[in-house]
């Protein structure tokens, strides 16, 4: 018995999310179903996060245990080959037959893409367009508030499930800009311990709505402190969002936070 | 009557080219099936080039002759509201008559982007992937020798209609280099007064095998005197392909020429 980590990319635009459902195509159903003919048996395999229709990953993780035939390291050229240029198993790894993808994740990061410049069609599923200029300074001092343990029921959708508590630690929010043509790029790169339903993209319309003035960057605090939902801002769209990078231990979460600086 | 000049932008991805065809999704078939439904009538209209499937937009040019009941600077927002996300009529501006959007054209600008750093999947559909090293100073050189007026049989794909000349006049041809992520982006801007079925495909091919020491960049004169096809390099795929400008007029032509230096 086999207990194998996968390191997961993908473009969200043609999926319907992660998590496996009848008659849609999803990430988990396209790969559980290459897998299954790869490995010559019914696999089920458990994800870190379920990212929504139009969030893309740069390193989804996920675990698949059983007793495989082929060797481990040749599972993602294989797996590869038989699955849409859309998805990709960046690598495979053995790992402890207690490990679960989900359970055991101490942080997430996410990075949100705000292209604040003239709409560019080829970025469409990959940025927020926002033509109008956004005030980035006030947009920066909003975000630090976030950082911290605080409960984040103002930044929480309706239609997840309802977790029983909605604090969560917020290690690091970071925004930075990056010029391009006749205009910028505005990253925001957020690592927390956990993130409720929508959590990231309702920050970053908050942000946005301060980068437009419709919100004073001062009120962030409150929102917080509100814990209500109507105070905070729009839902930013799916395609901005990437799940980046998932951190299994501190020593790994420490050093990637070390890496900001 | 009214002719009507469209500036069209179109991601190339999930289209078999520019051209209509029976039972296929391509940008000509989509444009005129909403303008038919806008202008109430059959619409039939007339690009500059008819790109291959795959290759994209920035600045496709088409002409539509007919009487319409809509003011035609209305005709971009409504018919873009009908299409889909992939295709855009950037502007529309009243023309001549006689004007022809093919006939007409005294030349064309291609863009072609190389990502020359490991693979980016949410870029798989926008450019060409090359991991390995590229001598850049070496495809520069190359690039000299494409300027002016030359045969470019070398360069011509089978499978398009053999025009009565491979003579082309190629305007500017540039390489530049921008650092990105763990590598660079190599772009080529090539203008010319036409270009043969696959001829900046096959350039570019022909500058990365150059790129890669599979051909020295002095053979390049070579090549373009030899006349003969398989003296070339490759054929590089169509993603990396942006139809970026057409020019009318000598006027325009320079003035665009000189916004290089």
């Amino acid at each position: 018995m086999k207990n194998i980590l996968l390191t997961i990319e993908y473009d969200g635009t043609d999926f319907h999310g992660w998590q496996r459902q009848p008659g849609k195509r999803t990430v988990q159903g396209e790969i559980e179903k290459t897998l299954s003919k790869l490995l010559r048996q019914d696999i089920t395999i458990t994800a870190t996060s379920r990212t929504d229709s139009g969030v893309h990953a740069l390193g989804q993780r996920a675990n698949v245990k059983g007793n495989f035939g082929i060797p481990t390291e040749r599972i993602p050229l294989a797996a590869n080959n038989m699955l849409a240029g859309d998805v990709r198993i960046k690598s495979a790894e053995e790992v402890e037959l207690d490990f679960h993808a989900r359970f055991d994740a101490v942080g997430k990061k996410y990075i949100y893409l705000i292209r604040n410049a003239s709409y560019d069609l080829m970025q469409r599923n990959f940025c927020y367009h926002i033509e109008k200029e956004l005030d980035f300074q006030s947009m920066k001092e909003a975000v630090k508030y976030l950082v911290g343990a605080h409960d984040f029921k103002s930044f929480m959708a309706a239609g997840g499930k309802v977790p029983e508590s909605t604090v969560r630690t917020i290690y690091s929010a970071n925004l930075t800009v990056e010029p391009i043509n006749e205009g910028r790029k505005i990253i925001f790169e957020v690592r927390g311990n956990g993130f409720l339903y929508n959590m990231v993209r309702i920050i970053v319309g908050t942000l946005v709505d301060i980068g437009l003035g419709k919100i004073p960057s001062s009120d962030m605090k409150d929102i917080i402190e509100s814990c209500n939902r109507s105070r905070a801002g729009h839902t930013a769209p799916p395609q901005g969002l990437y799940l980046s990078e998932i951190y299994f231990d501190h020593v790994e979460l420490q050093r990637s936070l070390r890496g900001d600086e």
